[in-house]
């Protein structure tokens, strides 16, 4: 079992806020990331896909297959978008990077699995320090 | 003559958006940048400063003022914000980042001079592969 | 289960010495560490934090409360420190990144237990080519 | 259980290539990668060793000796070489990363274990978006 | 004045090698740079174009443009290729990151100049730790 | 002319004091840099050379050099020192960075005129936020 790892990057705009919760409690959760017009983050998304090698092209999976993947189900409809209001999966929902990390693994997974290999962990970089990983348990 | 730099941080949304042209010119101009509703960045901010060394502190000016300059006249106003609707020394311009260059230099140029110091070069990033520098003329 | 991390950093010196040895046993084991007038490093510290989502936040653990607990307890005590001699939980201790990461899980455990989430791994990080992480077994 | 990680480098040139398949085949499966005058990578290579502390040292494991071994065993090998003609350990593998990562493991786990420590994980950046891991099973 | 940046990748592989001296002299002056099967790099090339902020875009030069010239001229014929063999712009000429970034500078300076702004630095990090720059003369 | 730069890094301690200064005054000045116990940082020196390229090796200077002379003359007395007492040139000298790069200056023009090259900048990291850079006027 050989893991591989393919990052890419998309720039969003997002806003953590409770409807349920009145503007004051939000300020207090949230801080500054309540702010009613928005801010944004250069996100590092990093998928890693687990398998064996295939024998005849010394690859767990190509990465020209999980780059589309990535791309074409997870970034072109996060990248210059907002979080909170552009993006099909994530309407309804709490726009955290936690959130969007979950919502992430049950787009891909699937997807990936049609290539024999396996999902293995979703990782999102919101900052230089802050980061959230999630394995699907 | 030495050069010192400091740098700071904030995330930020932003939309490329002329106000006198249409939709369809500015989706044309701007491409994804013009996303009504907005998308975001994390920025670096590198302010250099040049002076000669003071010998009592071996400092060309003391970093805790630099960082303290930067953070109340520049970060806190742009951090978490909007730079479209939430920043008053850019109402009215175009929230690009070479018209944000311009506009920090502006408000840390007089500021560092009261420092003994000059303000020699704005320097923002907005992705790691897109950067401006400004030099004040 | 959601992973969440956060990282900070502090500037300290330190000296590899074990004082039942001689300083030529020093010198051997630690070569260049062992200098008796110390040296130093900016090391990063990255704690993992693991928990379930909070469906009011969208949180595994509001990264302000993981930001101030890492602050408080352990950064504040190290940043401009000397390792050895400075810092309350590492005297008498061996001043490796080892041992250090091992006294850090000590402290933040329990207190990212009062959080309703759990401490997953503490990572020390001494140079760009050294890294150190202890998983609490 | 402490683990520690040690950073190497090396820049070599590569080709993947099936000698198996046509020139045709080749090209769709490996694209730009099986360009027959080669192509080229700074590697980093990250190896992770766990094991407990020596209560004499504070370490896992001497860093000196896990920076010699990996340079003598493996970087040395591989720095300034070209991975299809000139690595004695890949002579007739693909030279894809994931093959690489596995082949490294190979020589590094008996050396490791000669000091009282355990080969944990194999890491390999090729760019700042693609990675290996392989943890020996 | 304002000046912008743009940072491209390519990964390929060279060589230095002096075809007038003997191979002696080769591995004397160029050491393990000069192996015969080539070696290889992820190289940086940042591109500085400076010039007047236009007020209706609030571009020094759209990025657009300078992507797609950076990557037509230069990067598409660089990467994944060999600078020794591959490259007409390199043929007969020191594959060395010197050259190399002088001339792309002559490729860049002409095409930039179509856009109303100037080409002020050709930038190339071959590794982390060595870089060359180009400002025309 | 063309410009070649080379980072090489050092660990090193230090504490900025004035010993003319009553400690209140130190602390005042310098807070917690004035720790009487030293503290440390991974320091990078990236070194800029400008020069013409000579035409037999593509190279303005070989970095073989360059990295000699940084090692032997400036990063073997900095790394895994004390800044305040261990480094002849900086001896009774403020050791903050500003001054640092001022005297590896004079140590390393003349050793680079030697080489039919020229000094352009030293410049110093001393974290991820601060940099000095002199260009030795």
């Amino acid at each position: 079992m050989v893991y591989i790892q393919r990052r890419e990057r998309f720039s969003s705009a997002h806003q953590l806020f409770n409807p349920n919760w009145s503007i004051e409690k939000n300020d207090e959760v949230f801080g500054k990331c309540a702010n009613k017009n928005f801010h944004g983050h250069n996100f590092n998304l990093i998928v890693t896909v687990k398998g064996s090698i295939n024998p005849d092209t010394g690859f767990v999976m190509n990465l020209v297959d999980l780059k589309r993947l990535m791309k074409i189900y997870v970034t072109d409809k996060l990248d210059h978008r907002n979080l909170n209001t552009d993006v099909d999966f994530m309407l309804g929902k709490m726009a955290s990077t936690e959130v969007l990390a979950v919502e992430i693994w049950k787009i891909l997974e699937p997807k990936i699995s049609e290539h024999h290999a396996f999902l293995h962990c979703v990782r999102l970089e919101e900052t230089e320090n802050n980061f959230v990983e999630y394995y699907g348990e």
